[in-house]
């Protein structure tokens, strides 16, 4: 007999990840979208961070926000691209316990039909302490995009990780 | 003048990973779901085990089968989800000493087509010992559809490990 | 204000890693197509090799050619399947700093419309001291295919990897 699932809430942190908009240069519009985005999936906002492209305060947050008992999911916007200060991919990759390639694929592979340059996104997507880090793009197109691409699995992939059975019978 | 390529003959071990499997609590029925597709393939299947979703066991069965001479196929199906348990990936990461991405993108990418859920599974292909390793999800389904995309290429491409010519000519 | 950014010009390294072509057995239609095809897109051929399959020469050299100041791109042809001989993504892999695998997910993604044989190649592509590395298959066929994949972004992932603006912002 299935066990009764009680209904899973997002609890997400949001990360931009931007020089340009952690020195008040340039406005965190990709944040806000995101923010937007998560608020119709009916997630909670934990934290909301505009950090600088530095890679180790980076991986700190991300280690940091991941260790929270109160949060399951990390997304960040900003330097997964071919850029010298495009670390988010360095950074994730440091601090995550399991990767989740098949995210990462479907978001670069489903976005590519739209845009060729989506093939030149690094982004990386795992867990670590029970929390799913998904790295997107840095403009709110990228966000709306390849948010929208895992947006019908977001629950489900985070209630797995909690725990829930039938993880692996797609 | 190419030489002549005596017929290959796939030589395969199947793995069950899962925990209720292995307890006898659930019946193994994608395990003879794969036995059936191999043996349609013309495959000799040299050994079939379940065993539990314990990493270190998994890594250990994964390593001593690939090393047995007359092996040159091992297909695990289960623990590829994002359940805390699921370990297969990280049991096949630990002893492939070379990795075959494509096969797992392409069943990601293919089976991505027929459910959504297919961005979640977490499986990973390589080789050790000229025995490729291949991690396929746990349900019947999920086999069928994950195999049915690396049909077509497995025998070609356990040729190549064989040390048959043309390997990169495609 | 934007800042203005000069013309970028591709100045390629091409190796082509074969036992057969190193030894004169087979001659090196692949690097040659490779030439011309980096001729139509206004690239400059700084070098042209041919290598065994070995790995640690290969992995000399291309670290070797990526720190050349005048060098921001190296493609290699050949050394990706599943051959005990095909040595070419672990000495890319051992080179690279930051990997980009978004490019070889659409090659190998969009070759796989083409033949099912695209899910056998290995190749990765990744960046070290500013120079963009790609792996395409062996054969000619492949080359042709696999450099169509990408030709369209081929500029503009040099030119952010020169560090022109707005590298995350597809």
């Amino acid at each position: 007999m299935p066990v009764e699932i009680p209904e899973l809430i997002i609890r997400a942190v949001v990360i931009t990840v931007s020089d340009a908009c952690s020195t008040g240069e340039r406005k965190d519009t990709s944040g806000e979208v995101l923010v937007h985005l998560l608020n119709d999936l009916g997630a909670e906002i934990v934290a909301k961070r505009i950090l600088s492209d530095d890679q180790d305060p980076l991986a700190d947050a991300l280690r940091e926000f991941a260790d929270w008992r109160n949060v399951n999911l990390i997304v960040t916007t900003g330097g997964t691209g071919l850029g010298p200060r495009d670390n988010t991919p360095e950074a994730t990759l440091a601090v995550i316990e399991r990767e989740a390639p098949g995210l990462a694929e479907a978001m670069r592979g489903e976005t590519l039909k739209l845009t060729p340059m989506a093939m030149i996104s690094r982004g990386v997507c795992g867990v670590r302490s029970g929390a799913l880090i998904v790295n997107l793009p840095g403009s709110p197109k990228g966000v709306r995009e390849s948010f929208a691409v895992i947006a019908p699995v977001l629950k489900h992939a985070i209630a797995l990780l909690e725990g829930s059975p039938g993880g692996d019978l797609h």
